[in-house]
């Protein structure tokens, strides 16, 4: 571990202890519904994150907005840490309850509130996951284009600012989330947001929320923009002779303004991986994945300039999944990279990276980062939101080697070192959560992370929301 | 007035008297760039709306981010209010010096930074109007959307979260700011986002100031998303028998997904203003506007769709602005319909209303008004960014007759009111300001303009930063 990232068992130095009155009243009113075992706790208490377990006292399965307020106004009454928890899929340690206190689990509150198809938004609780939410509006021929690998909850989605393969063309959470339901660190139900596209009316109190990590509030309902199905839809895959030329094929279709739905890289270890996990039977070679969104003519037109551009740089013939069944297949498979990569090491944990740059710079903080790994000689795999700039590279470490963690945290380190040399950011889309907080000051300066923490005293001078992410108070 | 707008003249009752030691210092640095003079302060104590004058005590004109620091370190230090000025063109009382203070012009840092053209982004002095910007970039086949009527600066667009014709397309500043350089009430420089498409480390501070109407700090350096001018570019005009007509157009080619870079509409009253103004010759009938964007066939096949969609509804042929000068001068007009409307009553000022709700409840919410400033006997006429479901009914009263100001008010507030019950909101680009303030409570509901007000005592504790606007402290 490095300075840029405070290791967890420092800070569950902190922890606060539980008071008594405050676990009677929880079990007085929840029953089984606030659940101390340790299984459940120790479940709660991790993520994706390669960090260790730090479990909270208690665990509570709300199931209303009500329930919530409840919660909070209890918890800040005894000024008891309360983490929010949704499908546990964080991938920065969100969710570890480094400080005690209660894991509030929303993902009992699962129901589609409304769709309203004819304004193309919807409104979900914070537990529904985008896989439910597109299973409930598929056949109305629509979708929710926001895709994190995991099938994550939509509050958790919209707490950590989440993308995923669509956003180089339907954008992120913070441009898909219309309004939120917040219950504040008093407990207090506030609504932030219309169902309107836009709006002038104040302060973006949905855009505060949206990517604050729990840190400011709990997310209990979700108004979210939805798309028509496009008329037409072509996945292809184009193998490359080399990371480079798929990346440079990548930034000259952004340059030119060709509106890709998805452009996805995949070195060839994540090929391998995948062939592994999905028995795909892909070659073994640098790729890009790719999706066309439009017309049946506009697709077809795309695809055309794609393929030109990327036999420009000695991009291979499209290779077309053709079938609704083929191009699920594909996806799925790149949404299991993350654990496909996990199993061709056993017993491995993974230190992932999030940069995202300026398209321009793509290449540079692509091919500097692999050079650096290849040197050092860990196991990794790349997988690359790269029509946003952005992609992870993980690397694989035995969690009984310290010397790998120390590596793979150096290499990390100077990753988002040359990625904020590039203008670009630590973090495209897994948040900051614990491992990261050092990388933020380095990114947004003292002054900025100033105004950060005094945002957080103004609206939770307890510190009882998710105490320890982003940032030291 | 109403209850829903307080009176500028009672605010103004808090003016705050700026100390003869601040008003040496300001000289001191400053010379004749700190002015006094009475012609100066009235001029920066009005904008476009209908509110009377309130003039600051002096105005600076800055020209670097480190003045403008160095001014508000002072103001801190005397409890002086500050209001950042630029181009003058708010349309709610926002530059109204309605405590007094110090109005800071920063329209002389007019310079464009950087120009980006591989990533799409620029970074701007707050004081560059969007025209501008366009005039310097559109030789190297780029451009800025974001077009409100005015020849805005982009500082005071990133501050009232404008948007414009293009933003059914393209979105609003929301979207489009990617980083900011802000100094805060304390005087200090900090600097939030990075030119990445996307990140999420930490609070999204730019979309905390983007909208925060100089309330926060002041918007000294913008970086924004730019444009490949497309390939193919198209102007139309549709006649239609009625508003509605071409209202239940508009929600259809939005539920289609069409995606229609510019869809405006003008009622017959506008028409009539900009005929007058602009010596266009067009039939006085409601009509849209429209611009498609995309390659040659992709443009076709857009204009035949909503063609279609048009005959539905009555709609005629469309008639094509087919050179760049004909669609400039159909543009140009659109720009002036607030002006042309103005000059058809000789001394009128326009009070003007900014509604946007959900696509599917635009013809209630249109009709419904319409019905009721007709029965009220006002001339008016309306403007409409349909597309995005926003439109302005501008009331044209005698400001010496207070009753036309009263019915004018009254009707406004019955829109609000119906624009909320359809899940709208009352302002879809034009801001809070001085007028909307007791619908910002309406719509936002008590606590979450509580949780602004704590926002706003956070950053500004001493209140200097644009003291009365957007809601009582």
């Amino acid at each position: 571990m490095n300075a840029s990232s405070p290791p967890a068992h420092l800070l569950a130095a902190e922890r606060r202890p539980l008071p008594a009155a405050m676990l009677e009243a929880l079990k007085a009113r929840f029953a089984e519904r606030c659940a101390t075992a340790l299984a459940v706790r120790e479940q709660h208490g991790r993520d994706e994150s390669p960090f260790d377990v730090a479990p909270p006292d208690c665990v509570v399965f709300a199931q209303s907005t009500e329930e919530v307020a409840w919660v909070l106004a209890l918890a800040h009454e005894h000024h008891v840490p309360v983490i929010p928890y949704g499908a546990g899929s964080s991938l920065e340690g969100h969710l570890l309850a480094v400080q005690g206190g209660v894991s509030l689990d929303v993902s009992r509150m699962n129901e589609i509130l409304r769709v309203n198809a004819e304004d193309l938004t919807v409104t979900v609780q914070a537990g529904v996951s985008r896989n439910q939410l597109n299973n409930e509006i598929r056949h109305s021929g629509l979708f929710f284009p926001i895709d994190p690998g995991a099938d994550a909850s939509l509050g958790g989605m919209a707490a950590t600012r989440a993308s995923g393969t669509n956003a180089v063309r339907y954008g992120t959470m913070r441009e898909n989330v219309l309004g939120l339901t917040v219950v504040t660190p008093q407990g207090e139900i506030i609504r932030t947001g219309s169902r309107a596209r836009k709006s002038s009316a104040g302060y973006d109190l949905t855009r505060l929320f949206v990517g604050s990590e729990g840190t400011l509030g709990v997310i209990t309902e979700v108004s979210l923009r939805i798309y028509p199905l496009p008329e037409a839809l072509s996945a292809a895959i184009c193998f490359f002779p080399s990371i480079d030329a798929a990346v440079q094929t990548t930034i000259q279709i952004i340059q030119m303004g060709v509106p890709i739905a998805r452009c996805e890289l995949l070195d060839a270890h994540s090929v391998r991986a995948v062939n592994l996990h999905d028995k795909l039977g892909l070659r073994e070679a640098p790729m890009l994945l790719m999706e066309f969104h439009g017309s049946q003519a506009g697709v077809a037109e795309q695809a055309e300039t794609v393929q030109e551009i990327a036999r420009e740089f000695g991009g291979e013939d499209f290779e077309w999944a053709t079938t609704p069944e083929a191009r699920t297949k594909l996806w799925t498979a790149r949404h299991h990279a993350y654990l496909s990569a996990l199993q061709t090491k056993p017993g491995c944990r993974c230190v992932t990276t999030d940069t995202c740059v300026p398209i321009s710079r793509l290449a540079e903080s692509i091919n500097e980062s692999v050079r650096e790994v290849e040197e050092a000689g860990l196991p990794y795999f790349i997988v690359g939101h790269v029509g946003d700039g952005n992609f992870h590279l993980g690397y694989l470490i035995d969690p009984a080697i310290p010397s790998e963690r120390e590596t793979a945290e150096r290499l990390s380190a100077q990753m988002v070192q040359r990625a904020l040399r590039l203008e670009g950011t630590c973090t495209g889309e897994h948040g900051i959560g614990l491992h990261k907080q050092g990388f933020l000051v380095e990114e947004a300066g003292e002054g900025a992370v100033d105004v950060m923490r005094k945002l957080k005293k103004a609206l939770d001078p307890r510190n009882i929301m998710n105490p320890g992410k982003i940032f030291a108070l």
